[in-house]
């Protein structure tokens, strides 16, 4: 059974199982050889739940974990765990590992018919002085999130820092929240949470300010200050000093793509990896690539975002455990649809921001409307903001932005499937949502928006 | 200024006034006169909310009320309540009224130019021995709110019967549970919510048993029971008899067109007014129709529906208030979604039923799956069951019913903008819906649906 065809993965997350176990459903083993290689101990988990489980949400570790190495195994998957991959060769067509676990052993080579690069991303890590110090913790993997929640419970931890006020930093001040420490968010540019229009994050830090959550903007951190014993106490920037038992990274990750930059595949201006719609890597039969590594088209814009989310990184590995099991998928692309929470606030965007939109050529109308997520008289009634960008002249549908609390944040799907679908503000203002007062004014807040912006677009062609 | 145009509206709740709103913003006062006439005392309030008040979530009449007749008149609409239209001489252009105030005072004659026919429908009441008894209560205006209200206050009700388990019937039920009134829902057809198909069905039928509401399905009204006072005791079926201190009807309501039919205008196969795209009454260049006493065109089967929702008869109202007003609107039609909750549970429904596919010549598959409104391990993560219908061999997305709790009702809305779109379940697969772990599991379960559909329309194809 030489004539085996063998799939490789590096990187046994999302995309890369995704991928294993979909092409291990459409062929049985006697076809298909799958080999996976991990560097660290787990698989298939859910990084995006790290800041639930340290902030005491989600009480095991383990429930982050979707499918353990054994699992896979069990499903005739030869996952390597602790292997690094640390060089890949086209044109032999193999991959050369090495067991982070014996440093004595030799490197071995692997050929493979297929390869999927599921290398992930890497958390932004400013070089700055005392950035290495105990208690300076990143929380991209189970270990980070273990390492965090050792210290938490060891040390006496009254204040955190958080750097940086994107998803993971506002998801980490809610966890320091949950858990009754103080937390400040820090903050380099005007606003947090940067993937809205500052009109739209200012209202997020309103709010987080108004949940006891510190939220400083405007402010680089400029050094870690340590102690007598190297351990982190404090951050400090160009005009303040933040004292802080425990200092989180959350500024942010890029695609790590050193094994495939190496190897000559292609990269794009976000440093992720170029594919085509099946997940290949450009110019490439046999090699593909998925998930917080690569770069994807932005259906809106027509350019290519990097966007690290778990819910692409699934898909992809889908889409290429399908074409490499002989079936036929393709991934077209994303919208930029996003929804996250501090506390009780919630947060979504899809589409393009103003920056974004005028970046691509775009001239556009915007609208910002009030509305509430159910029926005004009924209880919980929770108020909502809306902003929504039109084309001009066309009309179409270019972003959703969304700032509210129960209720709101899922809303933007509304949106994200309006722009997939290249609808007018128009005429989404006739989109028969569902509708009951528990559920949302008769004018879904969506309606509003859309009614609104479809005025803005004519009342700007007159005009 | 004896040339003003003149709009007479009949009914003055969501599309009467919504249209009276929309065509006194587009024209000021000396363009346009604006008479609305109304039976009742109220104006432009929420039937729909009626249920909550009932059961006390809502403890406030006049919050259902958005907009009162003095706030109407001051926006110069000349509101007349208490005033019943008896007649439409379309040949003469104008409308017969009578005082229902004043018996002795003549019945007037009032000319239009535009007239506005938003009757809305009337439930149904079937001639069952007793149905006219003391107890007996409908719920389709205020005025029967407020009697049902004051007979749970005076009378000390202890057992509900509800006739009827769709949507008003669960919502009652769901009221009285509030009020911790036993409560029996009976109803005639052999599962509750026969908006959804038998199997979904089924799951509301366990889950309402489980809340304490009782519900007989195959269980059609015979009678209601009198005491001696001629006060409702009970309500029979063929084979049992339902004790009850008050009794509500939930049959559902049929289009109020008395009017409009002793006026030769065309009603369909479901007794409701035809309209145009523009809600223009079919083959009337100048009387216009919206809300419940009309039929909309079904987007999916291309067949008109009776459908009495606020939401559609508040876009009715927009649409013709707009026309009138000189611009241009059209409601082009639903995909007939529709949500609603029986204490925690949520129900929601959008496209086609099975048997309303068959009934069209479509040929489908379906399938059901089962998941989590938020990743599988956050807290409060609820269970849904998801059922998807596709057409063979396009794939072509045909109606979504969802049973769950907390998080699952409004997640109908992705397939109502998919339905609208003429989406493909293939095409679903790939949507950018927003994902978080407090929001979604990494798959939402529409696009886990939509995965198992794609997958269902291939092996058909194929075999």
């Amino acid at each position: 059974m030489g004539a085996n065809e063998r799939l490789v993965i590096i990187g046994a997350d999302a995309t890369g199982m995704s991928a294993a176990s979909q092409a291990r459903r459409l062929k049985p083993d006697h076809d298909l050889e799958i080999t996976a290689f991990e560097r660290g101990h787990f698989t298939s988990y859910s990084a995006c739940g790290i800041p639930y489980w340290v902030g005491g949400e989600v009480t095991d570790r383990d429930a982050l974990i979707a499918r353990t190495p054994a699992e896979h195994r069990a499903r005739g998957i030869d996952l390597r765990t602790r292997t690094e991959v640390t060089e890949i060769d086209l044109d032999r067509q193999c991959v050369r590992t090495r067991d982070l676990d014996d440093p004595t052993a030799d490197e071995r080579w692997h050929g493979f018919d297929h390869l999927v690069i599921a290398t992930g991303a890497r958390p932004v890590r400013p070089k700055l002085p005392g950035i290495d110090a105990e208690g300076v913790h990143g929380i991209q993997s189970l270990d980070d999130g273990q390492a965090l929640l050792d210290a938490l419970h060891k040390d006496h931890v009254r204040r955190a820092v958080v750097v940086g006020a994107g998803y993971i930093g506002v998801e980490m001040a809610e966890a320091f929240r949950h858990r009754d420490i103080d937390v400040t968010v820090l903050e380099a540019s005007d606003q947090p949470m940067s993937t809205l229009d500052p009109d739209m994050g200012r209202l997020v830090h309103t709010a987080m300010n108004g949940m006891g959550i510190h939220t400083v903007t405007g402010a680089a951190a400029t050094a870690v200050l340590t102690d007598a014993d190297g351990r982190a106490r404090a951050v400090t920037t160009e005009n303040s000093e933040y004292p802080a038992d425990v200092v989180v990274l959350g500024l942010g990750v890029r695609p790590e793509t050193t094994l495939a930059r190496d190897a000559g595949l292609p990269t794009g201006p976000h440093g992720g990896l170029l594919t085509d719609l099946a997940m290949r890597v450009r110019g490439q039969e046999n090699i593909w690539a998925g998930g917080d590594c690569v770069e994807v088209l932005d259906l809106v814009s027509g350019h290519t975002r990097h966007i690290a989310l778990g819910t692409h990184a699934n898909k992809h590995g889908q889409v290429i455990g399908t074409n490499v099991g002989g079936g036929y998928a393709t991934f077209p692309g994303v919208v930029g649809t996003a929804v996250s929470k501090v506390c009780d606030l919630e947060i979504a965007r899809t589409g393009l921001l103003e920056a974004q939109a005028r970046e691509v050529g775009l001239r556009y109308v915007t609208v910002t409307i009030e509305s509430t997520s159910r029926a005004g008289y009924y209880p919980r009634a929770a108020p909502m903001t809306v902003k929504m960008l039109a084309e001009h002249r066309t009309g179409r549908l270019l972003g959703v932005q969304i700032v509210g609390r129960e209720g709101a944040g899922k809303r933007v799907d509304v949106a994200a499937v309006a722009l997939t679908a290249g609808m007018t503000v128009e005429q989404m203002i006739s989109l028969d949502l569902g509708y009951a007062p528990p559920f949302s004014p008769a004018w879904d807040p969506i309606l509003i928006a859309a009614r609104k912006a479809a005025a803005a677009v004519t009342k700007e062609m007159r005009g």
